[in-house]
């Protein structure tokens, strides 16, 4: 069996943006790891994958990603790793923006087939059984990233173990002790499947840390800071033993600091606060936030090398085999949880 | 000459934006704003060119985007409004992903002549001459949008007049009376032609303003939160004149903030904040942080209706003509710059 990238990664204890950024020289890393990756590299014979490619093809390899939209962090940490590992392996990437709209997906998924593209690496927040199917009549390799939406059976993804992730959040604001926890979310949308998807999580974790729902007040509505400001007020002047906040959105997070501190409440004496996901805000604002660092770079760079391997397998008329992949994250704690 | 959708939205008093989504039904629209751009379009006679277009083309229309990057809110709001755009005249839009690198541009240059676009949109820091020459050989219409840096002549553009922007800002932190201003950048580097350009734009409107450079001192460094802590606290302890600070980016703004809140500084009694460009972060943190809001969705939406019009132009053998378009700003006073 061949060495792959994730191979090197493993054995040189590093990521495997980190063995990509060591071999295609992009991002400065510090020479004590960079000796590391190539040792490995030498001693495993891996080959970057092109070098073998180039010499049998000719054919225009194009791989398109159907994408909700890159403007949040998260997306565009996860097309990065797409685009950097698959121009290792000599693919063009090309990204069809479709903010979540299904007739877009559709549309885009005719256009890249028209195009005759290699592969698509599919980024949705609700899979559509439809256009699955054909897709896989088409016989186009495709794989899915879902942000945390659930999966459907028989197809290829990357992701991160969600709901333990969430348990490890919920008990950096809780400690062991009986406080109360708000959890701060946009009003319900029937289309926001992220937002929804969130929230199964939350309480999938709630149950297995045993935590009540009643101990675990989930509020609608903290789209902004000014609404989140006055959500917040309302629900501790009826309960004072909300000691813990765990806000979805950056807006949310804001909010409830804003009115913390007008209100003489010390973050995280008085109040812990944690945000789900990092975001640039998390990581500048003061406090810092503690929240779920996902290896955004890695599962692109995971889905991009799942769609290589797909479209050679299907070269070689190798049977299809799925590929599912949970990645670990980081949970990072900062100031807002951080006892003294 | 037939009414455009520029036209629709000048005469109905609103942005090509709003036009674009009324006729969409894309976003929601006020019921008054609705019908007046309804009332127009009916007097007019406009009609969105693709249902003319469908009649008598078969062949596949696709712009490509080729640009730095989306993660930038900038951007994003900026490839909204050619998507939107492009649909309306029943264009596909593809985006590739250049990070700045110039082998890439040229990459993706042969890429999409070689996947047939009918059009480039080309959004870069610094336009490759040569690159350009090839492209006006190739005959493939493009248009560019460099972010504020600078032009070459005999290219189709949007931008606004940002030496202009600037001043006011200037204005903003300034009044009439005399106090040193400050402002915060990162560090300089070669590549970074966003940067440069504007402090190139700055120290014109410095100049326009009869501001010596003595009162603006142009500190480079911030390209942290903690760095520009440190960068402004120095700064003021040398100078107690420091009442204004322009900053460049998210870090350097909350690193100011930061300083100024731990020495008892009020914003913007004591001194007042700006930073040039509106992000999220301007328009969501306490003090709201003011900034030159630039017509992101029409610049886009503008460049899709440049090229849509130079792809038609050429199919019918008219001769090229250089567009040229200076789109109108606004300048948002928040709390951080307002006398009470």
């Amino acid at each position: 069996m061949p060495v792959t990238i994730k191979d090197v990664a493993r054995m040189s204890g590093v990521s495997i943006s980190t063995v990509s950024r060591v071999i295609n020289d992009s991002k400065p890393v510090s020479s004590n790891i960079r000796d590391r990756v190539f040792k490995v590299i030498e001693e495993t014979g891996y080959v970057p994958n092109p070098v073998a490619r180039s010499l049998v093809m000719k054919k225009s390899q194009l791989i398109g990603v159907i994408t909700p939209g890159s403007s949040q962090y998260t997306m565009s940490e996860f097309l990065n790793g797409v685009e950097e590992i698959a121009r290792m392996y000599e693919y063009d990437t090309i990204l069809c923006n479709t903010y979540c709209e299904s007739s877009k997906e559709i549309a885009y998924v005719d256009l890249l087939k028209s195009k005759q593209v290699a592969g698509i690496i599919f980024i949705t927040q609700n899979i559509n059984e439809e256009l699955d199917k054909k897709l896989k009549k088409s016989s186009i390799p495709t794989v899915y990233y879902t942000l945390g939406t659930p999966m459907i059976p028989g197809i290829d993804y990357v992701d991160v173990d969600r709901v333990e992730a969430f348990v490890k959040l919920i008990e950096k604001v809780t400690d062991k002790d009986d406080r109360d926890i708000i959890y701060l979310r946009p009003e319900k949308k029937e289309d926001d499947y992220k937002e929804s998807s969130k929230e199964e999580i939350l309480k999938k974790a709630l149950k297995k840390k045993n935590i009540k729902l009643s101990k675990c007040k989930i509020i609608y509505g903290a789209d902004t800071v000014e609404k989140t400001y006055k959500l917040v007020e309302s629900a501790m002047k009826k309960n004072k033993n909300i000691k813990s906040i765990i806000s979805s959105i950056d807006e949310a997070t804001l909010g409830s600091l804003y009115y913390l501190q007008d209100n003489g409440k010390v973050v995280p004496d008085d109040v812990k606060v944690a945000q789900v996901y990092e975001t640039q805000i998390t990581k500048i604002i003061r406090p810092g936030i503690t929240s779920i660092s996902l290896p955004l770079y890695d599962m692109g760079a995971v889905c991009a090398r799942m769609i290589v391997k797909d479209i050679e397998n299907r070269e070689k008329s190798k049977e299809k085999k799925i590929n599912e992949m949970i990645l670990p994250y980081t949970l990072v704690e900062r100031k807002s949880t951080l006892n003294n």
